[in-house]
């Protein structure tokens, strides 16, 4: 089973205490064996008071200067859920000062930043870096997976896979839309990690991309659009294709089918929000899942438990930096499509 | 295949044209083959000038007498959709007069009439007589007492089974609650009969019963119910349950599980309507099926094939008049339970 | 309600009586109101003798010979169920001859041949010329264009559809493939046509094609695959994506997602053969359809009521020959971007 | 939000650490916020061991000794684990140590044990006395209970409930079949509770049960049955029915109906084990939820919190010692009349 509870804990510090970051702290601090959460780094001083009221961090932990709180020596890692913009000099920053790091997704929004990362984390091989592609944790991804592995849908090889959030009438996300790095970049990199995955990490030849704006004309200025269409060409004959949308009107819906070529697999369909089918004049209906924070709430528990364990050398992580570049690659090249109107290689 | 177009096709007449009635002609003018409507009986001016109408059929076989309709010799069968209290006398004048009978569901309300139909085929071998229950001709039913033969939920010991219709604010049914038998009677049987057939025909022993009124305090006065519960003992150990409703906000549901000990079987669970699934900002939904006749509108389609297969003499029916006997049997213990508060032997 | 069954009947001919041709004469034979099957053609004697014995047509009307067939004065309109390459001369050859025609799709593999057909369809206005779009009269896709129409999703942005057939070991279609069109235009052509139909007709600009080999590397010869995925580009910025699969493991699953600005609709998901939904240790399971036929078994009858009730001229038809055109042009511009790797222009 | 985590923790003890302890224990050890797991009780030697190693427990506060475990001034309340013969006057002697108290369910076997447990709570009235009923812990249900407090079906008068075990093999459950209660005490009474709830707690007036044995004869001796049927009346016409079983082949599947006269919901329908469909040449499939451990497990931590949260003082339970005296009032008469073979006064 697990160690003694008698064991070290992991002296975790966050970065950022936005709604994700705050997620993760909660995670850190009241559900996750074998941890402790005891700094916090943010620019915003309600995020540091939080931290403290809530988390119970005590005052010289709290840190406003990133540059302190990578080197606190109280903390042994770092959960960084920062703005994408700093996510490779922070994870690079972190490894430097001899802490194992976890970092939001993306892992940077164009390539050379990427390589950078794992330049330095090759440096420090006794450091966990990681990359929080969440849909790994989550359990039907996990069981797919291993029915893949096992054999079980034959030779896999064409993935159909979405991420669509809930139309946000007021836009919110359009004022982020200029720093996003666009629709797929920021929705479909989920997705693009998972073909990867579910296809056996075959090389990206090609992809091509073609989208609309539905409801938000705002989109037009940074060249997004609201709904996002992508096919990507895999060395060996794999094909996928993704779906993104900011658009949909009933919730959010997050799904990926894997063909086989004797089974196929299909997770996340329906999107029921809980075990309960209402019956009423009106048919037979069921609520749906509002957001990626709901869909993905034991995942997020469990990716905090795999970092935690990692970190604790108990196992290894099989998500490496690699298959983030992997991610951004392709990303990236649809994202060039979409402009071009062209297929880009990759 | 099929035998020739050219051989001799059956000569049907249908007595009685309301909502049913005219459903099964239909199925017998325009889409069942070897087989020619040509006759109508009804007290009702409309309907016959309906048959004469719609069917096409000749003033000389419009008979609003039943005596001279059951001795028309231009039919080789009759299709009965008349009363509940006709059935018993009806059919056994039609099996007299030489015909084939078809008979609506339930057989009789009471068991010495349908006695005394059994007496009366059983005195004319070479005619078919065939009762209603239109479920046995549904494909999905027709699959599952397929897969309990072949032995694949292994011994089948539980039924749960229900028959629920929408609610109807006019409470129509109301009206014919004093003569309809009740709700057991005019509901369940069909869900008594599904039960029999998919335990083997084991001997009833017990039946308990309990109701209410939820929406339709009228049926009081005939001691009556909208929502009824049963309970039905089996010899053998077999049990089943049964519930059946006439106050449904959604639709029509007709539901059955048969449970074995090596699997279970559930069928019409859901009633959708169609194959369309939306989704809006109320969640995700479907249309349900609006009543009886849209659940089984193919078996009532097939319920036809086979009677006129049967009288052609190209296969033998399985659904026999003792199993509406036993249906009726059981039935009328229910009903008894219901106003006893007690259980009562079958 | 409908006209009296005495008005004269549609007398109607069919060429061609394979799987398909014999479903549409026992469809118009035994259960389509105001019609009569009166001749058949074909160049095989063993699809003329089943005319005869099993469709009752007699010698006189049964034709080897095409040009005798369109001739026959005995039939008001012709039922063409033959190989695509002679779809356009044949159906010219019967509106020449005065005869109303429904002809299996597509119209024709290029957009000469079509609008040949076009043409001399325009010169025969009081004559009805159909292309068989099956899916058109499916009730689900029916209600789902109603509700479209009716506003119940908001404006209609994006489709998502699939054809996709249950793997043939034997690779019957390879056989098949030099003459089919390609897959895109004997499978994707019913989803061209229905994303034409659900998003109101826009024009179609561009296309974008990929595809992979799964299992039948015989198609390679012809430039062919076995699952092909497309992306259709249309003036006003609506989009729509095909998945065409010869290669599914567990049946026919012909799916459409239709997403609109305020809801979306899902026809066909599930692919439930019927309403039976077992239990066992294996878990939760349910049978799928086999094949097109039985999902489209209901579409199939339905098609040819509308056709005889258009020959008739009881109501409109809302399928055009120009739908054919413009599936049959998105369907070849599909086809060449698989082959040249690049958007290509409809 | 939540109070400061400075705030006094709750000290809490655990007695009993067998299969369902240790899920507890690990809640409140690891998961749960505001708490410390300090003491524990067990008389086997291995299960005090585990509770060292696992949690951390110091010497001192383990105990041996129930008498011993409940006076241990460490602890400010209890969690008991135990066989249903001890629950009663070991929530006695909890309450009278000036502890608050969690008790799994049953609260007893008899009326007596339960009044007298009542009457002592009621002699404590600032400390908790809780009953372990999980159900009432889990999100959909919660939700389904708002759904019927707003209204939203109406009035409702009917409830069809079932817990339903995964069939074990080697039969262990029959060995506790003497002291279990019976299945309905077992099994039921947490469908009890439900419909008690759902139903707004009418008074209870009669039940009927019946059952069968389907696998396991071992049950016969005393008087129990693996596969059980019941029908509860209740004072104002509401009904419910309740199905027990030990043999399902598939997995736990617990399900319950509320009808009410505007709609009706369905709880935990189709058992899912998680988001995954799978397809493949058996057809579509998913798999089943083992147990109730795993069905309710997030019911079990949420449980543990608002039992922490109602000794915290921060909030009232809704679920009372009264709820549970019911239940066991109504599960008797039922028991009763399983043996009867007759309807018996609750």
């Amino acid at each position: 089973m697990s160690p003694p509870a008698s064991a070290a804990k992991l002296r975790v510090g966050i970065a950022g205490l936005g709604r994700l970051g705050r997620r993760h702290a909660e995670a850190l601090a009241f559900s996750t064996r074998h941890v402790e959460l005891v700094a916090a780094c943010s620019p915003v001083a309600a995020e540091l008071e939080l931290a403290a009221a809530e988390f119970g961090i005590a005052p010289e932990h709290l840190h406003a200067d990133f540059a302190a709180f990578v080197d606190d020596p109280a903390i042994d890692a770092v959960v960084l859920v920062t703005p994408t913009s700093l996510h490779a000099d922070q994870s690079i920053a972190a490894l430097r000062a001899g802490k194992h790091v976890f970092v939001e997704k993306p892992l940077a929004l164009n390539v050379e930043d990427c390589e950078r990362v794992l330049a330095v984390a090759a440096e420090h091989p006794q450091q966990v870096a990681m990359v929080g592609f969440v849909r790994r944790f989550d359990p039907s991804y996990r069981r797919a997976a291993e029915d893949i592995e096992a054999g079980r849908i034959g030779r896999p090889f064409l993935v159909r896979s979405q991420t669509c959030d809930r139309n946000d009438p007021q836009g919110f996300f359009v004022r982020f839309a200029p720093t996003s790095g666009g629709i797929f970049m920021d929705c479909s990199v989920h997705d693009i990690d998972l073909a990867r995955w579910m296809l056996g990490r075959p090389k990206a030849l090609r992809a091509f991309a073609s989208g609309t704006i539905a409801l938000h004309p705002g989109l037009a200025d940074c060249g997004d659009v609201d709904n996002g269409l992508a096919i990507v060409e895999f060395e060996g004959g794999a094909r996928a294709v993704f779906y993104a949308s900011r658009t949909l009107p009933h919730g959010h819906e997050t799904t990926t089918e894997v063909i086989g070529t004797e089974g196929t697999l299909q997770v996340g369909f329906g999107a029921a929000r809980d075990r309960i089918e209402r019956r009423s004049a009106a048919g037979v209906h069921h609520e749906v899942l509002p957001d990626f924070f709901e869909r993905f709430r034991e995942a997020f528990a469990l990716e905090m438990v795999d970092f935690v364990a990692a970190c604790r050398g108990e196992r290894a992580l099989t998500l490496t930096l690699s298959d983030a570049l992997e991610a951004t690659r392709i990303g990236l090249a649809i994202t060039r499509s979409l402009r071009s109107g062209l297929p880009e290689a990759v």
